[in-house]
């Protein structure tokens, strides 16, 4: 295996990771625009062009694709097919990518600007936002549900079940609910959230689904118990160190290099990690999330070298 | 079976299908009543009070569940066990009353009213209702996973990819689209749709979902392929008819009766059958599409007579 190559040749893992990385993205990008094609499928009468393009929009074109790596290299843990793994990050990414596309509508976040680009309200109108929002999300199941996403259709039901749980009302959207009544949406004077209770909105908003792109590798490869509980602890150490990371770089981040609005958390009293411990305790409990997520991995040894990898990355990166 | 007595006490049949449209109506509720309870399950963190709140406003209480009653009575065809039934028009319910949830938004329809009460951005707010929209969505495709929707793995399954291709882009969504550009969103004065063009939209914006209440039956019952075609047939005409029914309401019926504004397709300039073809044109094709329901059906004999009074009613209700 390449990382394994690497290793032997003496190529740094942030090397290996980042080509890594950068090779999911590519091949998500591919798979997402054949995906989203304009013919239609078995059982579609059409596919509109207006909403396949604000699902295009939506969905291609950026993001540095965390979501499918991770379950591309929680699945080569198991020797699960490359296909299997892009199709089940493809489907995870959609569900991010409608995500997005809705927190920035204006009457959530009112958010003009994603990854450097128009949010798709601004770049369409709002009602091809919400649609296309929902056309991806719907899109999400439909690409689970297909032989190529696995053979088994016990495992693609498993994969159903646990991104309709990860992304639904007792997680993602549960989390965004959660984050607006924190910041004073629907009261003037919101009780302020404890650590506690910060840490729980962002494992619903944000880590879940970094949780199940983790698991997403479990699934497809049928680990057994112990390999998916170790898979559970990485992507729950992740996903809080991701949000600590992001909430950082609201605070510090130069939206140039960030690719959207910063310091829009502190104006919009968001609970934050960072603003319940400060910014300095927040930094350690970064670090010792990052050890956490990697100490996870060791019973895979060296085969999850990229993943203890990707943990470091998402603790220090600057975008 | 209670219609089999009913025929031989000699009841009539239409009360015999008002009867059992009832009982799916408050069997649907109690079920998503229980469903959707503030207790999270296996994978869930919690499930925030505000979301659960919004998303029961939006999915009970109301409607005549006439897509959980197709699933139930195409199902049953088939001696399929009603819990499993039930559970799968839950999901199909949930998927419907989502779609109502956003199609009523400021930025899509704008609408205030729905059932005689205020729609769920009035009720709660615009935000908090696409939230309830999207999780109500997502729902759906966890209750089609569970086990109490069917034993077979591979039927669960079938049953989620058959609702996401009839609820996304080239299904329901994608026809909210063709219906937002017909009535010029998107271009001042857009192309006038022919019959043929109305058709395709009005088979996806709403004939998709209905279709797929009747294919549900087929799916849970390991239908035959002959089985299934005749199903098909009938929910195509079914849905067909319950567009042209909708919009003959829409032109001619009181809103008290309705429960929301009428005439709203004029005003919008609504690309509608009725439109194209005129009223009495219109309403021709509706009988010839209660009869090419009913007789889709003959294969079944006299255990379809409640689907085939089903057409009926829906080709003359009055709301």
């Amino acid at each position: 295996m390449a990382r394994i190559d690497a290793a032997k040749k003496g190529v740094d893992i942030e090397t290996v990771f980042q080509d890594r990385l950068g090779q999911v993205a590519q091949d998500t990008e591919a798979l997402l625009d054949h995906l989203l094609a304009p013919p239609p499928v078995e059982g579609e009468r059409a596919r509109p062009a207006r909403l396949l393009d604000a699902m295009r929009y939506v969905g291609l074109g950026g993001g540095k694709r965390l979501r499918p790596f991770l379950v591309v290299e929680s699945a080569a843990l198991f020797e699960v097919s490359r296909q299997n793994s892009l199709m089940a990050g493809a489907a995870l990414e959609c569900v991010h990518c409608y995500s997005l596309a809705h927190d920035d509508l204006p009457a959530m976040d009112n958010d003009d600007l994603r990854r450097g680009r128009p949010t798709a309200h601004k770049a369409f109108d709002e009602a091809t936002a919400i649609l296309a929002g929902d056309g991806l999300l719907t899109f999400a199941f439909d690409i689970l549900c297909r032989p190529e996403t696995h053979s088994d259709a016990e495992v693609r039901l498993k994969l159903v079940s646990a991104l309709a749980r990860a992304a639904g009302l007792g997680g993602m959207v549960g989390g965004q609910m959660l984050d607006l009544a924190a910041e004073g949406r629907f009261d003037a004077s919101p009780a302020r959230l404890g650590e506690q209770e910060v840490k729980v909105l962002q494992a619903m908003k944000t880590g879940a689904l970094l949780r199940f792109g983790c698991l997403a590798g479990a699934i497809l490869g049928k680990a057994e118990q112990s390999q998916w509980k170790a898979l559970e602890r990485y992507g729950s150490a992740l996903g809080e160190a991701f949000q600590i990371a992001d909430d950082l770089l609201d605070l510090e981040g130069d939206p140039a290099t960030v690719g959207k609005a910063t310091g829009k958390d502190a104006a919009a009293h968001k609970a934050t990690l960072v603003g319940v411990l400060g910014p300095a305790a927040a930094r350690r409990r970064l670090e010792s999330l990052v050890t956490e997520a990697q100490s996870a991995l060791s019973p895979f040894g060296g085969r999850a070298d990229v993943l203890k990898a990707a943990a470091q990355f998402v603790a220090t990166r600057q975008a």
